[in-house]
């Protein structure tokens, strides 16, 4: 099923309608000011400390820094990410951090509130690790001290008959997640029963 | 300056108005159907794969949970957070995870959705690393599985006048983050520039 499912119903908005799609339509484009508005929201992210270990390489379809990073993808991401109208590229500080662990934390939170920004501007967004990450920091120019994690494909939605069958078949998959007991613990870690 | 700065105001809601207050009301009290809406908010996060590494302690005011926590609050978080309807003490699994790094990037943006979801039910959310995580995991019966990264605490604002003057003072540090061109980039590392 594509979209969200009706449990995510009780959900407010941007949460309530995010989810990752991956037809993407290949002639859409972003302007600078809408790119400029979803780094304010990863900008604005809380973190440790207000450490703010976030990084963004900002990859316009079209542009040197897309050309350069879409050869790293992985095969099952090359047919469908570079369609999209933007990718981001996410990394994090490594040298100078109190704590690794927490930089990815506070990582995933800047990506979130990117993406849910973009939600809330009618935009869709598909997160990815799938690509060759030493070899797309090195193509992009990204400094040692910082670790690539993941890209953010950014878009709005196309023709799935545009896309290969595998592409087009990926938007159909159910949309599951654990139950909530599995996920939620009260003392003694037993499952939370609210 | 306390709340969102004028920077911030360019961005959609829930995003625009999220910060962390340091003043909860110690009164107010969190219903289960609200902790069963946070929870659901981070349950449909997107993660690596769909692995859905976040794992949580539901710890609200008054319960055993929250009993066996708050002893082990930093000196600087003792005070203001036990003050909070509820702490979510959160952590990820450590085993049997593709990539560690990437769990706590999850972890990450299943509590980001968290806090925006709070933040669109009226509620507010601070953050924080600053406990002891082994003597809490022992604490709350986490598994070795688990490492805890982050408590947050959510409730609604309460009267400066019944805490103390550091935990008031907290709110009224400045709201800044790094400009722009620290933190996205084209090409060649050179800041981004729209």
């Amino acid at each position: 099923m594509s979209g969200p499912t009706r449990e995510a119903a009780v959900l407010a908005e941007p949460m309530r309608s995010r989810w990752s799609p991956s037809v993407f339509d290949a002639h859409h484009e972003l302007s600078a000011a809408e790119v400029a508005t979803l780094l304010e929201a990863a900008r604005w992210a809380p973190s440790a400390g207000n450490s703010q270990p976030w990084r963004f390489v900002v990859a316009p379809r079209g542009s040197a820094a897309h050309a350069a990073f879409v050869p790293h993808l992985s095969r099952g991401n090359s047919g469908w990410v570079p369609r999209a109208s933007l990718v981001v590229v996410s990394g994090c500080e490594v040298v100078d951090v109190k704590d690794p662990d927490t930089a990815r934390y506070d990582l995933g939170q800047a990506v979130a509130h990117l993406t849910l920004q973009a939600v809330a501007m009618g935009l869709h967004t598909h997160q990815l690790g799938g690509f060759d990450k030493p070899a797309a920091a090195a193509a992009l120019g990204v400094p040692d001290s910082v670790r690539l994690v993941s890209a953010v494909a950014i878009g709005v939605r196309g023709d799935a008959a545009e896309v290969s069958e595998p592409d087009a078949e990926r938007e159909h998959r159910e949309r599951t997640r654990r139950p909530v007991d599995e996920i939620a613990h009260d003392l003694g870690w037993r499952p939370w029963a609210g």
